[in-house]
Order: C-alpha cells, then sequence, then structure tokens
C-alpha cells in the first residue's frame, strides 16, 4: 500500500511552533503505532518570500499538488507588512487554494466544556456548542476579475474587486453543506445578501434548487448575512451547518470561532472534488489562528488548533476515524485535566508553554 | 425663522406602529414646547410598491430631497418576496441613500445599564458599552457596476457585484470618523480586508493618508475586518470609533448592536456632506432593527429605536442638543423604572406595549 504523503507548510510567526507539535505526533504515531505518514517541508508566506522572493515557490507548489495533503501553519507579520501585494505572505495560501481547487472550507465551531467558561459570551449561551460553517474557498470578491487600483489622475484612485459566483461553485458547495448535514443534526442555513447582491440572488435560487433537487430531506433555511451575524452571537446553538460564500465565510467563521473561547482551539479543512479515478479529494488542512507574531518564539503559542488541524486531516483525507475521535479525545482529556496555554488561561488552571502540551496530548493518545 | 421640516416615511412592518410614537412626541413638543416641526409622510417599501409599483415613487423622493430630515421606519416583508430586484421594498431605501448621497451611516452600539444583563455577552463585557460605527453608505459593492445575472447557457449563470472605492470617497468618510473621534475618546479603528481587496488596500491608504494630514493628533489603529469581527465579540470595550465600508459595516454594525442586548434600542444617521451655501447636511433617520413582519400589528414592537432616532435627528440636524440629551435620559429612566417591551423583558420587569412605551418616554421627557 502506497504511504501517505504529506507536506507541513509551517508558514510564519507561530506557525512553526505549532507545526513541531504534529510532528512529534506524527513521529510516534509512526513508530509505536506503524503508521505510514511520509512527510516533506516547504516554504509559505513571508519565510518563502524571504528565501525566493515569492509567498510560495513554484517548487514547493508541485509538492502540494502532489501530496496527498498539506498541513498548513498561519503566514504574515509586522516584517512583510510593505512587501508588494502580489507577494505578499497571504498571496501564498491564496495560490494553494486556487490551484489545488479547496473550494469548501471547513470549519467546525466547537465549544471544549472545559472551555465555555472563558467565552466572552455567557456560559449557557456557548456551552455544547457544535455548529460547522461550510465556506466557499474558491471564488466571490477574492478571486473575482477585475482586481485593480487605476490611477484616475488629480490624486484621485479607484480600488475595484469583482465578486462572481456561478452557478456550478454555489450548487457544489451546496452540495458539501448537505452532505455533512445529513451526517448532523441535518439543517443547513445559507446567508448571504441577496437584498443587495445580485450574486446573493443567484446563490439563494442555487441553493434552493439544489435542495430541491437532491437533498429535500435536509432542513433549509435562508438568512441575510448581516442578521446572520447577529443571530450567531445572540443564540448560535439554533445553527447546524452555515453555507456562506468566500467574503460571507471569512467573517462568520471568525465570529463564530470567536464565541468557542479561543481561536487558539479551531481547526480547519478546505477539500477540492473528489478525483474522478481515484476518488481522493486535494485537500489542506490549518489552524483558524494567524501567526500571532506577538507572541512567536516564546514558546507559548496554543498547539490545540495545529494538532486539531491533522485530527481533520486523519479523518478526511485518509479515513482514519478512530484515530481522529481518539486524538479530539485526547485534546478534550488534557483540558480536563487543566492544562492550559496562556491564551486560555483561567483561575486555578495549569499554565503550560506549547511542548508541554503537545506532550500532554501525545501522552494521552 | 423656517420651521423644521420632516418628512417621515414608516414604511412596512413595526414601522408604521414605532413611528406613530414619534408622532406623538412631535406634538407634544409642537404643542408644549412650542417646537417648530412640521411633518409630512409619504411611502416607502412594500407599502409604496403596492401602492406604486416602486419602492418609493418620484413624488415622495422629491419630497425626501426637499425635506430637512427624514424619519424612516422599516422596510420589507415576507409578503414581498417574490416581487422583481428592482422594486424590492430594500430598492426604496437604497434609493434615498443614493439620490440623497448618505454617505455617512452613524450606528452608535451602547448598551444601557439597565439591560446590560440582558446581552448574550457576559455583563462585564458590555456594560457601560459606548462604540459608534462610522459606515460608508452610498459606495462599494451596494452601489458598483456590473451587478448583474448573466446567462451563460447550459443551464448556468453568473452573479456579479462590484465593489468600487474612489479616493475622495475613502477621504470624505475617514474625515467624519475622525472629526466625530475628537467629541468622543479621540480613537479610530479602520477595518477592511486589505491582504485579499485592492479596495482594502486603497482604503487604508487614503486613511492613512488623511489621518496624517489633517487628524495626526487622532489615535489610528487598522484591523483586517475578519479579525475586527473577532475583536468586537471578545472585547468589544476596545473600540471608540470603527470607520468602515458599506458591506463591512452593515455586517459589524449588526453584530456591535446585538453585543448591546437589543437591537430593538439602536438608532442610526445617515448624512449628506454640507451643503455649499447653508452648510447643512441632507440627512436620514432610522431604527437599527427591521420591519419584524412577525410581531407586527400585535401593539408589542419596541419603539425606542425609532424614538432614538428623532433624538440623533434633533441633536445633527437641528442642533438641539438639550432635547436629544432630554430625550435620551428620559428613555434611560423610563428602563431604569422596569418598564420593558417584550423583546427586553426579563425577569422582575414590566411588560409594556408600544404605545405605553411611548407614553412613559414622553411623560419623563
Ligand atoms: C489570511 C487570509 C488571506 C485568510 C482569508 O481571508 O481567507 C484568513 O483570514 C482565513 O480566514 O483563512
Ligand atoms: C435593508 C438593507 C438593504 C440594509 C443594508 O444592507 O444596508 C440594512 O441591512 C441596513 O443595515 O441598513
Amino acid at each position: 500500500m502506497a504511504s501517505k504523503n504529506l507536506l507541513l507548510l509551517a508558514g510564519d510567526g507561530i506557525g512553526p511552533e505549532a507545526m513541531a507539535e504534529v510532528k512529534k505526533l506524527i513521529a510516534a504515531m509512526n513508530d509505536k503505532l506503524g503508521s505510514d505518514f511520509v512527510t516533506d517541508e516547504g516554504l509559505v508566506g513571508g519565510c518563502a518570500y524571504d528565501a525566493h522572493g515569492a509567498a510560495i515557490s513554484d517548487a514547493d507548489m508541485a509538492k502540494a499538488m502532489a501530496a496527498n495533503a498539506v498541513l498548513f501553519g498561519a503566514v504574515g507579520g509586522p516584517k512583510w507588512d510593505a512587501v508588494p501585494y502580489e507577494v505578499r505572505p497571504e498571496a501564498g495560501l491564496l495560490r494553494l487554494r486556487k490551484d489545488m481547487e479547496l473550494f469548501a472550507n471547513l470549519r467546525p465551531a466547537i465549544c471544549y466544556p472545559a472551555l465555555a467558561a472563558s467565552s466572552s459570551l455567557k456560559q449557557e449561551v456557548v456551552e455544547g456548542l457544535d455548529i460547522l460553517i461550510v465556506r466557499e474557498l474558491t471564488g466571490g470578491v477574492y478571486f473575482g476579475e477585475p482586481k485593480q487600483i487605476i490611477d484616475l489622475g488629480n490624486g484621485q484612485k479607484r480600488g475595484i474587486d469583482t465578486q462572481v459566483y456561478d452557478t456550478f461553485e454555489i450548487e457544489r458547495i451546496s452540495g458539501v453543506a448537505f452532505e455533512l448535514a445529513r451526517t448532523r443534526r441535518n439543517h443547513v442555513t445559507s446567508m448571504e445578501k441577496r437584498n443587495v447582491m445580485k450574486s446573493g440572488v443567484l446563490w439563494n435560487e442555487v441553493v434552493t434548487q439544489t435542495h430541491k433537487a437532491r437533498y429535500a430531506d435536509v432542513k433549509l433555511d435562508h438568512m441575510l448575512a448581516d442578521a446572520g451575524g447577529m443571530q450567531l452571537v445572540r443564540w448560535p446553538k439554533q445553527f447546524d451547518v452555515i453555507v456562506t460564500d468566500n467574503l460571507f465565510g471569512d467573517m462568520l467563521s471568525d465570529i463564530a470561532a470567536m464565541l468557542t473561547g479561543s481561536i487558539g482551539m479551531l481547526p480547519s479543512a478546505s477539500l477540492g472534488a473528489p478525483d474522478a479515478k481515484t476518488k481522493k479529494r486535494k485537500a489542506l488542512y490549518e489552524p483558524v489562528h494567524g501567526s500571532a507574531p506577538d507572541i512567536s518564539g516564546k514558546g507559548i503559542a496554543n498547539p490545540i488548533a495545529m494538532i486539531a488541524s491533522f485530527a481533520m486531516c486523519m479523518r478526511y483525507s485518509f479515513g482514519m476515524v478512530t484515530e481522529a475521535d481518539r486524538l479530539e479525545s485526547a485534546i478534550a482529556a488534557v483540558l480536563d485535566q487543566g492544562l492550559r496555554t496562556r491564551d486560555i488561561l483561567s483561575e486555578g488552571m495549569t499554565e503550560v508553554g506549547t511542548t508541554q502540551m503537545g506532550d500532554a496530548i501525545i501522552a494521552k493518545f
């Protein structure tokens, strides 16, 4: 049997520190459980710019295309604030998403019981929260053309971005949402701004048709994206799966993440379409948190989101459901034990650093 | 002296019920305080569509252009869900904003002490909250062209919207934000997605230049809009004035509103540029809540957001600062007294209907 090829792109800031914990975990699994992960590494973001003058090199991009899955850390930092737009750190991530055609971004917002009290929301509002945001990731205003700044003369410039969605893009992302809803609480809420945007009108229409044609057994609601953001803050447990476009998904998934008490905890998966022959999907797994340059290099970053991203990787790319479940339970167990990195520290808990947190999770796994 | 001409556009759903309380207040002020308000009325939204086949008639639009200020209720409801896009209820509001050139939308998010406990956020997170969102209102993806759905054949359609910002638009809205910050805690946070959007790059650049050239005394921060949404939920008191574009402003102001415990409480003002001769700004005042068709006609809607919008009208359009302060104090006093409409009801409080709430506020004024 072919081994499981992973490309590790740790990136900038706390990315490498968090990725180091996943590397230890993979080594332990290969060693003790006979897992057959083979890892390679590459550069993305500011560190790739420093090395090659691009946010990801063509060689690393080729590795990503060939890997069974990519594990991604985080990119960016003040060091690269002034680099040209085309080679800014984020461009590496956006190229990975686009070239690998990772159109489906899965962002679970789960509130670990041990952390319910650390949310800025009331405990009863977030305790037991388990929602999944399915964000379209290769379309919309992120990639639409024209996207440019025009010099109009007279000291005036014009900044233009274009939001574009085609029927097939909306169909396939809503298909993913409906399929996942069937494995959960069977309820999808679609969010757009059809009262203002033509792409929202089309979004609403195509989601409705897809539902009618293939997923009539799933409960479907529509909400305006602004009202949806409000409802997420008011009573998030009303949702199961939320499906939305690239930009609304960016905003709404970050807000959902924050409800849970810490974005240091939350993983994400970005999936492509199943290959016609092999049925395998290209995939990239990444923590929701950013590169956090203010705390990088201090050994205090929370590695849980990165480790939980690896659990999603085992689940979605390799069908290792048992191992994924066990890893997620190990994370919960360590939290129950009272271990906390600084971002989730609360009274009476034990503060640990990045490597101690990683070690504790591996020990429980 | 010329009298103060107000156009009342109550709209749909709970709009007319809420507006009725403002009418009583205006009548009382004219009667007892000798105020010189002159009111006229018109139709907007679904009711205008039913009467004229348009979301606002040209005649009512002309009245709005001529008035010193417009008071707006709310538009929309399931009755008009299937009307053509061009004449949907929201088109009336969007035309008012565009034709009156109301580029500056001021959305205060204030947490009334009496209501801090009814927020879904922890009391210490929202108690004493007082932030102001300054949203650009006549540009961006709301109005950019092309905005259309194209039939591509083969069952495929393409939905397109265009985000456009010119230097002068960003300059004037950031000017409003800096000016208002000077009357408050002297701190502006600008939000965009410069890591993904060219309009965001320009936004960031122009806000920075405007700050340097004219408002260097104000503290300025920049935040990515997704991170900004997260920070609003995590610790909203870090903000004073937030300045952002039309679409991000739509999302972020609704989220900010929800932090305060009820959107039934929050007013907004939409202002144009000062006239070259008269120095007067065109203006429209509207509650943040929508038409709430589910509770309309039952006499239970909360009129406070509408009444508070009239307070903003007195403050910004007529310089009636004392009266505006007194009206806002009357609202707070009635809440302290324990009166609550159903949307803000909590244990031990006295439930009242729309007219009783209006009467109580007028009595305290
Ligand atoms: C880093 C940035 C380009 C990215 C995005 O906007 O998609 C991030 O915010 C995310 O949500 O993954
Ligand atoms: C009614 C709608 C067109 C409007 C908007 O999107 O601007 C509303 O949500 C608002 O925030 O005033």
